[in-house]
Formats: structure tokens, sequence, C-alpha cells
């Protein structure tokens, strides 16, 4: 008798949770990227076409057959960030890469993990050339129809950013930048982005956060959001403040999946949706055959992808993932 | 400059889910166990206690230095479930395995993945031997308290249950059994273990998975726990109906982190607690500085652990793990 085990008929939803998961499905086993070290420790991940670049300025980046070092012999934080910012001026300059159009004066910090300390600070468009950990923090805005039901608030995006133009959006999203933390970037970004008053904020309810590792033209994006879920009363309509939101739309639930599964809708804030579609219960195992697969690729664990394991003791490269 | 990036002040939750995860994190790379192999496909993982024993039935089977195969002369799902019972009601009537003390006639389906075809069922008390994922079903009972705020049921398991006696667990859970949907799953369990009425129930919000890799003395425990929350009014108390639970208390949820930390609950029970303590924002990013790696242990790769290549064609184990 033969058995049928195959995964011929991905559903809709999972084929989404696959497309944010580009490079940790298949780019990472490729195994063509190679691990970037600072200070002894892996931060991230660089592609060939990347590296190529980095040949070009020994005196910063050590690039060997296994892995790619920032200069050891740079002596903190200041002097690192430096450094790397200099080339990175350069490179922009030369055209050397697309995600350097987007060059933003607004630094991110690199990290070995979330909570340890920072090993030096760089321009947020250059991170997804070195795959340095992203995090940032997003709000589901929603309302309780009366008729309709659960609805969630998207916003499109602006025709003139520089990432994801006139694509499809979570209410609130933005990075989290040097010097800010996560509640207080999500004030910031309600306010900026959507005009939420302080009242309404104070309604805010943290839900968890979402894990995935995407990879794109511009670099790789391993991808930390935290997540914030906030009911807003029926007669409140978001209003953007600072430019960078086109309009905002009201979607029922099933809208909203309509819209996350089209290529209008920003690839790397569906997770955040789909968490909060499959939280609420409108997404459960009765109608979703994946749910549990979806579940997972919405929380990989890239706290094991880069490992930390010191490279500075025997210079060898062991990059055990689990 | 040195840079600190230890993690030597692990905080009690992290501990906790390295506790549920004690297989995934340790066990797992200690490449102790071989793959199990029905129908061509990996299903379980196997000790080397477990082996032990399956040598003597080679006719059923095959224990190869590289994984544990069933005899793939087996015609179709009931023939595979009968030679493999027969064995375990020997080994039972041996006193081989703990694990078999608990007997419970009450049977799992042995699948690749949950949405697959099973391939055969097994007694439950028997699938951690060789593995097999489990799945499961528990609902978080909730109180909005009007003074104490966030409140939660939870119920202490009889002393003379099978497994985990007199710990502390969530208000109702129970595996899925073959021929159980999940829904239907929960609304018997929520009758049997704590007597909520129909009425109630239709307040149940499916709200997740959470999948984990545990290990004790019994085996091996690669558990799904499909998450539902559902908020009580303040007058109902539960009550139990099949014998398998001692009390039912509420508790603050302070009073709730305080409980799970502790050895007086069910370990496999903590990480629906804890995920259902993130959702709601009582544990958050503010407050507990491992939040992000603790979501993702909340929901660990089970899916990529087990090879799904066909160990048909080539004989060769490829366990290539993310």
């Amino acid at each position: 008798m033969s058995v049928d085990i195959g995964d011929s008929s991905m559903s809709r939803l999972l084929k989404l949770a696959h497309k944010f998961n580009c490079f940790y499905l298949s780019g990472l086993k490729s195994g063509e990227c190679r691990p970037f070290i600072v200070e002894g420790f892996q931060v991230g991940l660089i592609r060939p076409d990347v590296m190529k670049q980095l040949l070009r300025y020994p005196e910063v980046f050590r690039v060997t057959s296994q892995y790619v070092e920032l200069n050891p012999a740079f002596r903190d934080y200041e002097e690192r960030t430096a450094k790397v910012d200099h080339v990175l001026r350069e490179l922009r300059g030369n055209h050397a890469f697309i995600a350097l159009k987007g060059w933003r004066d607004e630094c991110y910090e690199v990290k070995v993990k979330f909570h340890t300390e920072s090993l030096l600070r760089m321009d947020r468009s250059a991170t997804c050339l070195f795959g340095i950990r992203n995090y940032g923090v997003d709000i589901n805005g929603y309302v309780r129809h009366p008729k309709l039901g659960l609805c969630i608030w998207l916003q499109q995006r602006s025709s003139t950013k520089q990432t994801w133009p006139d694509k499809w959006d979570n209410m609130v999203g933005g990075g989290l930048s040097v010097g800010h933390s996560i509640l207080e970037t999500a004030h910031k970004e309600a306010m900026e982005e959507a005009s939420i008053p302080t009242e309404l904020l104070k309604n805010l309810i943290s839900a968890g956060c979402v894990s995935f590792y995407f990879e794109s033209e511009r670099g790789l994006f391993p991808n930390t959001e935290f997540v914030f879920d906030l009911e807003l009363p029926l007669e409140f309509i978001p209003q953007n403040a600072d430019g960078e939101v086109q309009k905002f739309e009201l979607l029922t639930a099933q809208q909203c999946v309509e819209r996350i599964v089209t290529p209008d809708f920003k690839t790397t804030s569906a997770p955040v949706t789909l968490d909060f579609l499959i939280r609420h219960g409108f997404i459960s195992a009765e109608n979703e055959p994946y749910y549990n697969l979806i579940m997972e690729l919405l929380h990989v664990p890239l706290q094991n992808i880069y490992n930390n394991q010191s490279f500075k003791e025997n210079g060898q490269v062991n990059n055990s993932n689990i």
C-alpha cells in the first residue's frame, strides 16, 4: 500500500510563511555566505557580492575562506563604528549596493543578542549587507465592529519611501534605532505614523514577538518584531503626521487575509499580521491545515543561527545550527 | 577594551524555557539517539536503552548503526499497528520501561507531520519510547478581576494520575487521541475536567500553538500543544467530573509566574501558561530581558528536526537540523 505523505498542496498562508523565511529555508543551507565576526563573536552573515567589495578594505575587514572579521585591533565601540561608517560612505558614493541608496542617517546597534552589549552602530540601510539582526516594533490596530466583527487598520506606505514604497503594511511599525527602547519606539511611531493620542495608547498590550529570516536583492533580514495589540474605538480614524503614509484602510479579518497574500503587501510585515490573525482565533487549526507549521515559521530560532562561541580561541568557524 | 557578552545571569523564565526544551537544547546534539523510520520516513528518535530492547524483535524492528526501521514488509496501517502493539504488550509484561507502567488503552496516531496520513497507532504511554510527535490541546481559563486584574485558573492533578501526579497544571488539557479533532478534544476535556457548560464554551478562542522538545526518564517528548483562551465570568468555579483533578485554584498573573517556575508545576504544561502570560502582556520585553529568546523557545522548529526525506532511496540517514 502506498502512503501519501507529500506537501504538494501547500496553502496560501504556508506559502507566505515560506516567502518571508526564504533565507531561513533555502539561502542559509546553500553555504554561500560567511559569518561576520566582531570581537570574536558572530554578529552576521555576508553574501559573496558584499565580500567582493569588502576585499578592497583589508585594513578594516579581514576576509578569509571561513569568515569575514572586523579588524580586532579597533579599540572600542566608537572606533569600530567610525571605521565601518567610513567604508560604507565610500561604497555608497561608488553606488556599490542598492541597499545604500536608502541611506537614512539613523543607526541600528550591532549586537550578538538583543540583551547583550552593542559592539558598534551602523546606518540602518547597511545592516542587511552584513546580515545584522534587526529589531522592530509593530502595532496591530483593531476594532471589534458590531456588524463586521474583528477589523484591522492597515496603512499604505508612501510612494516616496526608500523601502517597499506603495506597499500595504501594519497600522504602525518602526525599527528600533540607537537610544530608543521598545515601548518608547511604539509610542513614538504610533504618534508620528497614525496620530494616536496618549489616552488611547494606554490600551496598548504587549503580545509577543515574531522572528523570521528573509532575503531580497538588497540583502539579508534576520528580523525580530516586538508585537503590540491596540483595540481602538469605532470612531477613531488614524491620520498620518510624518508624510510616510499614503492612506489608512479598515479591513475585515477576511479582507486582511486576502491582502497579506498579495504582492501589494510588504513581505516583512506579513508575519505580524498573520500572528495577530492566529492569536485572535481568525486563523485556526480548523481552517488552516498547516497551522502548527506556520506557528513555528513565525518564530524561527534566530538565536541559534549565529553561533555565539568565541572565534578568537581557535580561529575556527563552527556554525552548528539547530 | 573587553566586551561583556555572557549569558551568565539567565532569568528564571529563560531557565524554565531551557528546562522544557532540555532535549532540543542538549540531548538532540549528543547524537546518541537514532532515527525511527516507518515506510521510509522518519517519525521519531530512539534512545540507546530502547534500542537494546528492540534488538530482541528483529522480525519487527531492524536496528542498524544508522537508524531503527519498522519492518517494511508490513502491508498497511492495521498490520503495522498490530505488530508494534504485540511487542509493546510483551515489553510491558517484562517491566522493561517505566513509561509502559502508564499503559492507557488509548492510542495516538503516528504521523510524519500533523496534516499527513497516519502510518500506525500506538498506545499513548509508548510514544515517548520512540520519540513520536505528540499533539495536545490546552485551555487557559482566565478572569478579568475588578481588583486583582488578570487571574488564571490552574488545576492540581490527581495523586492517582499515571503521569505528573499532584503537579499543578493548566485549567484544562488533554492529548489528541485517535478519532478526535482538536476542537472536539477541547470541548470534551473542558466538560470532563472542569465541567464548563456549552454556553461558556462559545467564548473559546483559538490562540496559536506552542512546540518544544522535552526529555525525562520516561522518554522523549516532541510536543505541540494547540492553545485556546477562555475568559470566564467571575462567579464561575470549575468542578472536576472525571476524578483526574484534585482541586482548582484561581491565581493572579504574578502568582501564576511564581507557580510555573517551581518543581510543583508540570514541566510540559508550563509552555502554555508562559505563552498566555506573554500574549496578554503580563510578561513583556520591559520586565523580561530574554523575552525574544523565550518566544523562540516556545515555538521550536519540530518540523525540521525529523528529516522528511525518504530513507528508502539510499538507506542513508541525513538528519540535517535547522
